[in-house]
């Protein structure tokens, strides 16, 4: 059988060899690490075998799917340890999730608390340590039930209730046979560090009526260095929970009339908002974008062509009656967008139009989904939509991919991947728009850009919107946790919807192509990201309170007042601290309030019309001309903005 | 009798003398223009006599009730000019309006056309100098009603229903009598110039079940130079339609599917936009102010709390019903501030806290009184609110003035006037909140501060709001039209209402002064203001394309590409007029487009590095190099912001 991989290099098998023996054939090395496969684009067990040509993926604990699949055989593993702890303990699922895994428990008479976590947590390990595999069995859906009818399991009984004969498999390894799909890793012994993280109350099928389950959450790692990592990283986010710093340093508020979901900036958060969107206007001008301003509403019929209605209701904030018609909140800035672009009429000499604006957009979230700023009703959006034709398309995706490098360099983000969704071909004409030509042509030149801009990317198929590929933007904070910023998105179909065209050299009418791009998203989840990923230090251009001043004492409030007047003409965001306290009291607060400079003056300070500067930190940075010093920090910001 | 006059002055007159012998005892010149008197705060005929110790105001065409006045006379005069060619017509009702009069007639088998205009404006004018007397005659219920019964005029008898006997006047000039509570001017020789405007149908009392009569308007003035001048500003106005200039201009659009009162900005108007923000947020930012940013919807209750619902309730867009809550638009942005002002917990040395935000604000306009930009139903506001305490009341006024002012100097305003509206001390408890001494101490800080920096006011009693008093801003454009841009607002009550207060030096709780104040009003309606005011010809800061770039063939498109590179690199807005057409040509569609520059390159240029420099309206600068040519407009901007 022919074997084709990722970089489409094909080697030939012996018909049945599993994934596993196809890594060995490659490396030893890469074997040892491979915990699933992919096979013509299903995952599946490494050890199974396979049959016939095949496009095959090994997934290690890089790819989102190994990291499931060993976190899926890790609940199994728990489960194995909690049953030597607990007889009689009955089981419900035992799903991986974003960070882990958790089984839902019935304990019976059994308790249990975060004390007993360690006992088990050694008891996983030494499980793990003999490396028990993973057997799948497929099973008559009689004998399944006759199994765990004698074993008393009403849980496993209700699950099988709904699968279908043919389709059932049991996984055993060691002691411990579940009811599973699989996938799973190839053995135990993969797992070498194990943490239980908490325990929480899960009622059965999530119904309040049901009886009351435990859900343990645990995560594993290949290795104990990565658990020592995660946990370090885990505290260090706990730190710097910008929810927490957030109204420390008096970033946002929620208010109960105002709204679950809505944050208002204070004063610091609105500097933070301005600085974002001078950047974003300066980069855009620059980019040759537009800038148009559009309403927050609009009526039904809008969100009719756009097919957003009534599909997408339920992500909407509910209509407003007026005058006989239903007004919404605007989801989204493209449609507002689309009419400019119409009402233009322009030529293909205008194209590309680049048309942005920091559109505020509301989206509904149910209330028990809302987390500070990263999952929000209100969302202030770095949109942009770029109208071109197909010849103008790689040139302006590249743009699009250049822009977030030079945003990524500013804010210090290293790490970083674009996730690139295709469509799937199978599906044309139902999850996707039907134009094959298009749909090749777009994903062609997108992915020749991202290879060409040397951009790390993942390709993920039948991942795309209806309308064409997408870009997710990940990107990792400081401390090594991941965020989705932004999405592109490619643009053939909607367009057409609005009837919106460009006249050609030949003076017919053409549809554009409509890229849509966000690269700082939402201040909202951008600034959330920000505070994380600078502890709130957030770099001096950047950072609400820019200087303060420490007079030595009340005689120097007058000359203090008039070092501030200085450096507001120099736009220089600053404050005097003219507390009747102690200055080694001012610079301890000041510190704690993560202000890059202090100017401590005083009587030598005075006379000589200087000011003692300080660094955030401690460095002392001598005395100087306030002028030196203003000047100094201008060239500061204008390094940090290049 | 003592008369007390708006200077405070006090005279004695032997009581039952007339306004107008009073007016005569000071001088015979001011009763030449006495068209009406205020007697104790009502408007009356200037020939009544004063009975008892009185205020007087003596109305000329200064102030808008002298002017009400005339035009009310002078639809009588044009009813007995309309009684004279029409036989057996018959009235309605006949108002003043804001500019001039109309007056609603049942011509029976009558026509009437706009070519019957000059002779009846004609006859006008014949009667006028008569100075036939506005005589005024009391009349019983039943006398009445036997007049116009005589008469045959239901019209008249409709009217006389719903009047209570013992307050039914008639007045009569020349040989027409009407039923009407007056006031009227002296005699019809006030009236020295008339223009009949235009006609249109009208159902008796606005239903269209009844029977339609014609509506004739028409406008009267005491010079007919002043009527010229009024004519020559309609025809500019007409020209200067903001509504026509800004569809050519692209500078905003309405689309159906947004909604009606809605507009779009398209680039262009996002560059004006864009410029006034950067203004605002420098100037603000000098000022000392904070920027925040809020959402644009809140709960029920935060309304309920104000007291806009139920009372505003029709002026605010329909609720959204979510998680059982109701969440309007906001129609204003105080209680998403006074939000932030409680959370930021300050102390008196904290204040003044000047929060702003350009904040949109949805209110509801009935569809049929929506016009262009001047009545929509989205308003971004150039919004701020100040805290501060009683002591700083004057100073924070006196800053919010000194801002007009800067702006008025900036966008070319010279004819403003400050509407000052007070509070009328018998309808404490009822109109206006009831604290007397807030209200003396606030109001004579309001004046003194008017008086002291010499802004021209005037001071109307019983205008206030509930919460305090307040200033519209009356500002005038080029051609002489009036406009209301922004209203101040002191509010001594909806701050104690959210319970926002500060800590005092004495540690105590104290509710602080709020002052609303919108020097730029709202995009909307200060841009419409601006086209018009501009006739489309932005001053060059404000211009969306401050210059065109020609190329006098495709030869030189790569030069005057590169002439654009430079432009943007000093933020100059500007584009390359790449059409093939002849440099004529090109010339004038850029005239046309009201560019304030064009630069012409050509060979000579190219070779130079240099640009021929062209100024809107046809001035030739000569040939110099771009960066010459860059500095040249950036200190014209310069000049222009100071």
């Amino acid at each position: 059988m022919k074997i084709t991989f990722p970089d489409k290099n094909v080697r030939e098998y012996p018909d049945g060899t599993s994934s596993l023996d196809i890594a060995k054939s490659i490396s030893e090395g890469l074997a040892r690490n491979v915990l699933a496969a992919k096979v013509n684009g299903a995952v599946q067990d490494a050890t199974r075998p396979v049959h016939g040509d095949a496009t095959l993926e090994l997934l290690t604990w890089d790819s989102s799917d190994g990291k499931s699949t060993m976190w899926h055989s890790s609940a199994h593993l728990m489960a194995e340890a909690l049953e030597s702890f607990y007889p009689g303990i009955k089981f419900w699922v035992g799903p991986p999730v974003e960070n882990g895994f958790y089984y839902d428990v019935d304990l019976g008479d059994h308790k249990i608390s975060s004390e007993d976590f360690p006992k088990i947590e050694k008891k996983m390990i030494e499980l793990a340590r003999q490396n028990n595999h993973f057997v799948r069995s497929e099973m008559s859906k009689q004998d399944a039930i006759n199994y765990f009818h004698d074993k008393g399991d009403q849980y496993k009984l209700d699950l099988l209730e709904r699968l279908e004969d043919g389709s059932i498999t049991l996984y055993q390894q060691g002691k411990f046979t579940d009811l599973c799909r699989g996938p799973h890793i190839p053995h135990t012994g993969y797992i070498k560090a194990v943490k239980l993280m908490n325990l929480a109350g899960a009622y059965w099928k999530g119904d309040e009526k049901n009886k009351q389950l435990t859900r343990i959450y645990g995560i594993t790692f290949p290795k104990q260095k990565e658990l020592d990592e995660y946990l370090a990283m885990l505290e260090e986010a706990r730190k710097r929970d910008h929810r927490k710093i957030g109204k420390e340093m008096e970033i946002f508020m929620f208010d109960d009339e105002v709204g679950p979901g809505l944050p208002l900036w204070l004063p610091n958060g609105g500097a933070i908002i301005e600085e974002l969107e001078r950047l974003a206007k300066k980069t855009e001008n620059e980019a040759g974008y537009l800038r148009v301003r559009t309403p927050h509403i609009a009526k039904e019929s809008m969100y009719l062509t756009t097919g957003h209605l009534p599909y997408y209701a339920d992500s909407m904030f509910p209509p407003m009656e007026m005058d006989g018609e239903k007004y919404y909140l605007k989801p989204m800035n493209c449609p507002h967008h689309h009419k400019i672009f119409g009402e233009m009429n322009p030529s293909y000499r205008d194209l590309p139009i680049r048309l942005a604006e920091y559109g505020t957009c509301y989206r509904y979230e149910q209330s028990g989904e809302l987390f500070g700023l990263m999952r929000v009703r209100c969302l202030q959006m770095n949109d942009a939509h770029i109208y071109c034709t197909k010849e103008q398309f790689a040139d302006e995706f590249r743009g699009v991919n250049e822009m977030y490098l030079k945003y990524f360099k500013i804010f210090g983000i290293d790490k970083y991947v674009m996730r690139f969704s295709t469509h799937a071909p199978e599906k044309l004409g139902k999850k996707y728009l039907d134009n094959p030509k298009l749909w090749k042509e777009t994903e062609d030149m997108v992915r020749n850009v991202l290879i060409d801009s040397k951009i790390p990317y993942v390709e993920v198929a039948d991942e795309a919107a209806f309308y064409g590929p997408k870009i997710d933007v990940q990107v990792w904070s400081a401390i090594g946790r991941e965020f989705t910023l932004a999405t592109n998105q490619v643009d053939f179909g909607v367009p057409a919807r609005f009837g919106i065209t460009y006249r050609t050299r030949e003076n017919t009418q053409e549809t554009p192509i409509c890229i849509h791009r966000a690269p700082l998203g939402t201040h909202e989840r951008f600034i959330g990201f920000l505070i994380e990923h600078f502890a709130g230090n957030f770099p001096l251009w950047l950072n609400p309170r820019q200087v303060a001043i420490l007079p030595i004492s009340d005689k120097y409030q007058n000359y203090a007042q008039e070092v501030l007047r200085v450096l507001k003409n120099y736009d220089i965001r600053a404050l005097v601290d003219d507390r009747n306290e102690k200055i080694g009291k001012k610079i301890r607060d000041n510190e704690m309030k993560k202000i890059p400079f202090m100017l401590i003056v005083g009587e030598k300070e005075m006379e000589e019309k200087q000011v003692s500067v300080r660094k955030h930190g401690g460095q002392d940075e001598g005395k100087m001309s306030i002028e030196d010093f203003c000047r100094q920090i201008q060239n500061e910001i204008k390094m940090q903005l290049s």
